[in-house]
C-alpha cells in the first residue's frame, strides 16, 4: 500500500514503474501487476529468496537482487515484457543459467529479472544443413544430448552447463575452441527483442545459411553484448559432425615454455588437435588430489584429438614428436570412453580442485588472452607475482588461444586479502595488454572489468562501443551498469 | 574560374568542397588545393580519364565517376582527407583494386575517391602467432608471396587478386571457406579511420589475440560494410600453417542431386576438404573449350584436399567411396603441381570461359547462398528458369558453403535483354530468400541488391542497420549510396 502511494506521487502512470530510483528501487504493485498480466501470476515473483537467487551468478560479485522476477513462457511475452519494462524506465537484467563468472547477472540498478528458462524447446534441426535453433532455456547438455544420434554435436564447453544463448550473449568458448572455434564463429542467427520490445531477426528471419555477405553483421554484435543490447530468445547454432573417434592423453614437461613450445609447434604442423589444456604444478597436484589421478605434479598439458582411426593415429604419432622433441614425457594415452572422462573430469573439476586447496574459501578466476608468443613471459612472471603475492593459486588455460585463468582461493571474509585479489588481477590484466592480449578472453567484461575495457580498446574504441549502445537502448535499461 | 565563383556563392568556405550538390556536382578549386595540401599535388587527380577508371568496378553498374582521386600515403593522411572531406560535406569513397562485382566504388554522389593503393607494406609478422599486419594496398596474392617461406599462408581465394582490405570491406570469402572460413572468420583486428577523421582499432591498438570477450565486436561490424562506415586503413588477419601436401581432382556425376548429395556427405563424414566447387554442364563445356581440358560434359565437383601425404591418402579414399555411392565417375586426380594448376587455372578463368561463349558480351554475376539441403532444387529450378529465359549463362559454384554464381554472358548495348538478365537475377534471389538463403554469399549489397537486403532482413533489421550507420556516419558521406 505504501508502496502504491509512493508510486502515485513519483510518477504520472498509476503503476509507474519504480516507486524509488535509488538502489533499493521497489516496483509499484500496480506495475507487478502487469507484470502478471502478461507471463501469468505464477510465473512472477517478488518474494526475497527468489530475487537474492536471480542476484548473483558463480562470480564473487556482491549479490544485488533485482525487484523481481519474471518467467516468460515465449517470445511474445518477452516482446511485451520488454515494451512494458522500458515504457516505464524499469531495468531489464537477462538470466540463463546463472554460471556466468563476471556478475553480469546482478541488478546494480534494480529491475526485473527475466528468467529465460521456461522457454526450453529445440526449435528446429536441419541435420544436412548442420544447423538448429534453439530457445534461450536449452543448456548445451540438453542439445548434445537431443543430438546424440544424428551424427553431429555442438563442440563450444564452457564447462559449466550453460544456457546456449547465456554461451552467445558471454561470447564463451572453452576447451574445444582451438578446433572449432568460439560462439563467435558459430552462431548463425539470432531472435532478439530488442529493448522497446521489437523482435529483431539478425540475419533476417528464419534464414540460417553458412555465409553471407549481406549488409552489416548485426549477428556479430549481438554476440558478447552481455544482454545490454536486447534480449536473445532464439539461436540459430553451428553444428559440426560427431568425431568418430576421440583420443585424449596427458603429458609433463619440464617448464611452462616447453610446454608452451609444443602447443605453437603443434599448432604449425597444422594437427587438428581438439583441446590442449595447460595446467601448472600447483594445479596437477590440486588434481591429483581431489580427482584422484597420480600425474607428475609439473606443468601438464592435456590434449584431445577427433578424428578417424587412422587419422588418429598420425596425429597422436605427430604430437609425440613434437613434444618429446620439446623434453615433455610421462605420457598417458586414453583411448577408452571411461578413461578419458576420468580425465577430462579432472579437467572439469580443476576449479572444485583449487577450491579444496583451502576450504571454506571461494575461487576467483582470471581470464586474460594473449598472443600464443608472448604466453610463456605472462605465465612464468604470473607464478612469480602469485608467489610474491602469498596468495592461493592455480593456473589452468587454454594454451592454443592463449587465453588462461589463474584460480586464486580466497577467505571472503578477509577484506584485505580480497583487495590483493584485485590487486594481483588487476596487474595480470594490465601485463596482458602491455602484451598486446585481452582482459577477458571468454568471461566478458561485466561489472569488474570496465576500466580494463578502456584500457584495453582505447578511447575512440570505447566511444564508439558508447554509441553503438545509446543507439539500441537510448533509455540505457538493458542490463544497465554491463560492459560500459 | 565559374566553379570558383559558384562556391563562393554555395557557401560560407572560400573552399567550399561543392559548387553544386547534384549528381554532377564539382569541387572547387581551393577545395582541390586543400586535397593537395594534405598529399601532395603529385597525388591528387582530376583527369577525367583518371576519374572515368576510378568510378566503375568489374561489374556492370555503370560508371558513375568521383570528383577528385587522391593517393594517401599514410594513415595520417588518410585520417586528414576525411576530416577535409566531412567537414565540407563531400562524400568519400574507398577504393582498393576495383575488382568489385556490385558497384562498390561508384560515386553516385560524386565526391572524393581514395585510392589506396600507394599503402602496400606488409607492417608486422608474427609467425608464432599466425598473424600479419597489412595496410589497404597489399593484395592476396602479394602477401601469399610475402609468406612464401614462413609456413604459413592466407586462404581466403575470391579468385581476382583483390587488395585484402577491399576483401575485408567487402567480407569476400571464395573457394577455400568451406575449410578455412571467410574474411570473417580471419580478421583479428582493423585500423579504420572513422568518416570525422578519428582513428579506430577495432580490437584496440597493437592487439592480435585469438579470441576475446571484450565488449561489442566492432572488428566484425566493419568486416563486410563496404565502405560505408569508415575507411580500413590496416588489417590484422588470421595466417594458417601452410598444407604439407595438396591434391586436387575432378570428377563427372549423372545429374546436379548426385553432385550436392556427395557433397553433403563428404561434409558430414568430417573429411576436411580445402575446396569443393560445382560446375554445370554448360560451364564445364565452356572451360573444357577455353581451357583446353578433356572432361565430361556434365554437372562436376573440382575438389582439393590439404594435409600430410598419410592424411591426404586417407580423405581421397573416403571422398572416392562417397562420390562412387552417389553415382560419381571419370575421376581425375592430380597431384602434381603442374597438373593441379592447371585445372584450377580453368575453374578460376569460368568468368573468361562463360564470356567466351559470346564474344563482345560482358558478364553479370548472381551471388546466392542456400542452406546446403536446397541446394538440388534451387539449381535445377534455375536451371530451367535459364532454359525458359532464352540468356546464356553457366553455373559454378563453392557449393560446400551453399554459394553458387550463374553467369549471365549479356550484350551490353542489349536494352532488353539487359532487363531480362536483371528479372531473371531478382527471381533467383527470390528463390534464394524462400528457401531461408541469403541474396549474397560473398559479393556485397552494392548498389544493386538494396531492395533484396530489405527483404532479406526486414523492416527491424534494415532499420537497425539504418541507425547504425546513421551513428557512425551521422551526415551520410561514407561511400554514401551502397548498402542502405
Amino acid at each position: 500500500m505504501a508502496s502504491l502511494l509512493r508510486a502515485a506521487t513519483w510518477g504520472m502512470f498509476p503503476w509507474r514503474g519504480y516507486c524509488s530510483r535509488g538502489t533499493q528501487g521497489k516496483l509499484s504493485e500496480g506495475f507487478v501487476e502487469a507484470l502478471k498480466a502478461v507471463v501469468g501470476s505464477p510465473h512472477v515473483s517478488i518474494a526475497a529468496a527468489v530475487r537474492e537467487q536471480h542476484g548473483h551468478d558463480e562470480s564473487m560479485h556482491r549479490c544485488q537482487p533485482p525487484d523481481a522476477v519474471v518467467w516468460p513462457q515465449n517470445v511474445e511475452q518477452v516482446s511485451r515484457l520488454a515494451a512494458l519494462c522500458y515504457g516505464q524506465g524499469v531495468p531489464i537484467i537477462p538470466f540463463g543459467s546463472g554460471t556466468g563468472l563476471e556478475g553480469g547477472v546482478c541488478a546494480v540498478q534494480g529491475g526485473v529479472c527475466v528468467n529465460l528458462t521456461h522457454m526450453d524447446r529445440i526449435l528446429e534441426l536441419n541435420p544436412e544443413d548442420f544447423s538448429v535453433v534453439v530457445e534461450p532455456g536449452v543448456t548445451r547438455k540438453a542439445l548434445n544430448t537431443h543430438l546424440r544420434d544424428s551424427g553431429l554435436w555442438f563442440p563450444v564447453d564452457p564447462g559449466a552447463d550453460a544456457s546456449l544463448c547465456g554461451m552467445v550473449a558471454t561470447g564463451a568458448s572453452g576447451t574445444n575452441a582451438v578446433r572449432y572455434g568460439t560462439m563467435r564463429d558459430n552462431v548463425l542467427n539470432l531472435e532478439v527483442v530488442l529493448p522497446g520490445g521489437r523482435l529483431l531477426h539478425s540475419a533476417g528471419p528464419g534464414r540460417h545459411f553458412r555465409k553471407s555477405a549481406a549488409g552489416y553483421n548485426l549477428t556479430g554484435l549481438f554476440v558478447g553484448s552481455e544482454g545490454t543490447l536486447g534480449l536473445i530468445t532464439a539461436a540459430t547454432l553451428r553444428l559440426h559432425p560427431a568425431p568418430e573417434a576421440t583420443v585424449a592423453a596427458t603429458c609433463a614437461f619440464p617448464s611452462v615454455q616447453a610446454a608452451v613450445d609444443s602447443t605453437v609447434h603443434i599448432l604449425q604442423a597444422a594437427v587438428p588437435v581438439a583441446r590442449i589444456e595447460f595446467l601448472d604444478d600447483v594445479m596437477m597436484d590440486a588434481c591429483n588430489r581431489h580427482s584422484k589421478l597420480n600425474c607428475c605434479v609439473a606443468p601438464t598439458l592435456f590434449l584431445e584429438f577427433h578424428g578417424s582411426e587412422q587419422a588418429l593415429a598420425e596425429q597422436v604419432q605427430r604430437t609425440e614428436e613434437i613434444i618429446r622433441h620439446n623434453g615433455g614425457s610421462h605420457f598417458s594415452w586414453a583411448k577408452e570412453a571411461e578413461e578419458r572422462s576420468r580425465l577430462w573430469a579432472a579437467r572439469h573439476n580443476a576449479w572444485y580442485a583449487a577450491l579444496a586447496l583451502r576450504p571454506g574459501c571461494k575461487g576467483y578466476s582470471t581470464d586474460v588472452c594473449v598472443p600464443i608468443s608472448r604466453l610463456p613471459e605472462i605465465l612464468v612472471q604470473t607464478k612469480e607475482d602469485l608467489q610474491a603475492s602469498g596468495l592461493t593459486g592455480t593456473i589452468v588455460g587454454h594454451v592454443g588461444d592463449g587465453n588462461f585463468h589463474c584460480i586464486l582461493v580466497v577467505d571472503p571474509e578477509d577484506h584485505e586479502e580480497l583487495l590483493r585479489v584485485k590487486d594481483f588481477a588487476e596487474q595480470l590484466v594490465r601485463r596482458a595488454l602491455a602484451l598486446h592480449g585481452t582482459c577477458t578472453g571468454e568471461h566478458g567484461i561485466g561489472l569488474g572489468k570496465r576500466q580494463l575495457l578502456q584500457e584495453e580498446v582505447g578511447t575512440v574504441g570505447i566511444e564508439t562501443m558508447r554509441q553503438l549502445k545509446a543507439t539500441l537502448d537510448p533509455r540505457g535499461l538493458m542490463n544497465p551498469g554491463k560492459v560500459l
